[in-house]
């Protein structure tokens, strides 16, 4: 598929981090970024901006802050056509903690929100935008969103002067008439942005989604390497490298990274398709409760955490 | 999805055994037959119905032949709902070999064959019919047949008695597009016929794909427990289980024998989503260029088997 105004986000250390509190070295965060560089991928998400009055900087790496000093380290000026990407969380983030655009190494500040606060994400998202940034608001959990209150978020969204607008799985729950559905009700009631999609590998179904989404109209695709990530993990990057066939996008480069620096990591984190996200995406909830399993002395016992969740399922 | 036409069948142990040659102990073949029976799946395949003259037995386990007796040993009667199915590849069997039904505890037999061959599968499926069992032909590699001769192959199909005709998937090179495309073009092209649907895991597109077959009105669809399978293996059972709501079917089980069975079983062969298979399945080849390379000393140089590739593929 060849749609020039396609362009691909890799979330590796962003999203990767939420599994070992971006604690990765230099060594890996270089390999990543020099992947990104060398594949044609448009931009890398190094991590979070955050404020620290929210998060503790002994308990998080740098990529959990993305201070231009560290930012420095991995890219020096960035003088390469890779575009740096960071996300914001609404309420963990103060304004004054983002500089002026020309003081920072980032291009493109990702707002991520849950519907009831889309108020708030649009303010920051405008903020960023008067400081100088391209800017996304990815909204999350949209599989427990009513329609009334969806279509609300959509219009307020559709009335800002954000650009980008985000699909976004947060809990790897949903098939691809969901995505089509979701897609085109993006476009159809907010005409003029681009959509884009972020999904989870719950069900094994993040690439089939993002695939789905391109095919619906969606141009901004996350993935990341391995498909590194919470829980599951996210669209494979290599899967939807080898499915784009746009002439800049180099697959090689990205296979060189995995095989020095991912494969490696799996030895540390253990991200991915497990039966207890299996079990969350399928019964569309948030994998906070099969991660805490994952980490416990139980972690292979799956009958007894479906047991656990379809017992929870029928209390609520 | 509600639908009582579909049914599902269980690969686990004639699709995982083209990793280990069927060399399978009873206690795993009854795990995942137990298992079958107790989630309501339709069919469990249990191996290749082949002659002794076509493989060795020393080589190969009692699930590439299926004998009577090594079935009866691990189902007895079979005094259940589940049927069970045995696969015969063109060339490989022996019409003399195939027992009449009312000797063998098979109920099913699928004919897989090439397009070239669907003469001689429509023969051997008639074959298998008149001596009383339930058949399907499953027709392998379409992705690199041409129109024409899928046409013509189709053509004889409709016209042979054999019920159910299988899109087959085989090099998992597939996306949703050419999975809708194929399943209409099947049901166009053989009006009364049951479809169904075969997928490989190579770009993590297996059960996605089932998906799509589904919703195109595919009735027949396969999936192992794990995804166990050749290379990438097929889509995995559990997620397939899961999706469909079908109140017949029950996941617990299948939870519980992938933590008992196939997650040991994951430390003596190795399949699934690794780089080599998801290169081979991207260029609609053969994973067997990728099965030797993991087998080889460099299995973890996925560049250098990319370079393999493409140079083969800029020669050919």
């Amino acid at each position: 598929m060849f749609r020039e105004s396609i362009k691909v986000i890799d979330c590796t250390i962003r999203d990767g981090g939420l599994m070992n509190n971006w604690q990765f070295d230099d060594n890996f965060v270089k390999g990543v970024y020099q992947a990104c560089v060398d594949s044609g991928v448009d931009y890398m998400e190094i991590g979070y901006k955050s404020s620290k009055s929210a998060y503790s900087r002994d308990e998080n790496g740098p990529w959990k802050f993305c201070d231009d000093k560290d930012l420095a380290r991995i890219v020096g000026e960035n003088n390469t056509n890779l575009k740096l990407s960071a996300m914001a969380d609404i309420g963990r983030i103060e304004y004054e903690d983002i500089p002026p655009k020309e003081d920072s190494l980032i291009d493109m500040m990702r707002v991520a929100c849950y519907a009831h606060q889309t108020d708030s994400a649009i303010a920051l998202a405008h903020h960023c935008m008067d400081k100088g940034y391209e800017v996304t608001i990815n909204l999350m959990a949209v599989s427990k969103v009513i329609e009334r209150d969806l279509v609300e978020a959509l219009n307020d969204l559709a009335q800002s002067r954000v650009p980008i607008i985000y699909v976004v799985d947060s809990f790897g729950s949903m098939y691809c008439e969901q995505i089509e559905s979701l897609t085109l009700k993006y476009r159809d009631l907010m005409p003029g942005k681009t959509i884009g999609f972020h999904g989870h590998n719950n069900m094994q179904l993040a690439f089939a989604n993002t695939v789905e989404s391109i095919i619906h109209g969606a141009d901004m695709l996350d993935g990341s390497m391995l498909g590194i990530g919470r829980g599951a993990g996210n669209c494979p990057l290599e899967t939807l490298i080898a499915f784009l066939k746009n002439p800049k996008y180099k697959l090689r480069p990205i296979l060189k990274a995995i095989q020095e620096h991912l494969i490696p990591m799996q030895q540390k984190i253990d991200w991915g398709y497990h039966m207890p996200y299996l079990i969350c995406g399928a019964m569309n909830e948030h994998p906070r409760s099969a991660m805490k399993w994952m980490a416990g002395p139980e972690k292979d016992d799956f009958a007894a955490f479906y047991d656990s969740m379809t017992d929870t399922q029928i209390l609520e």
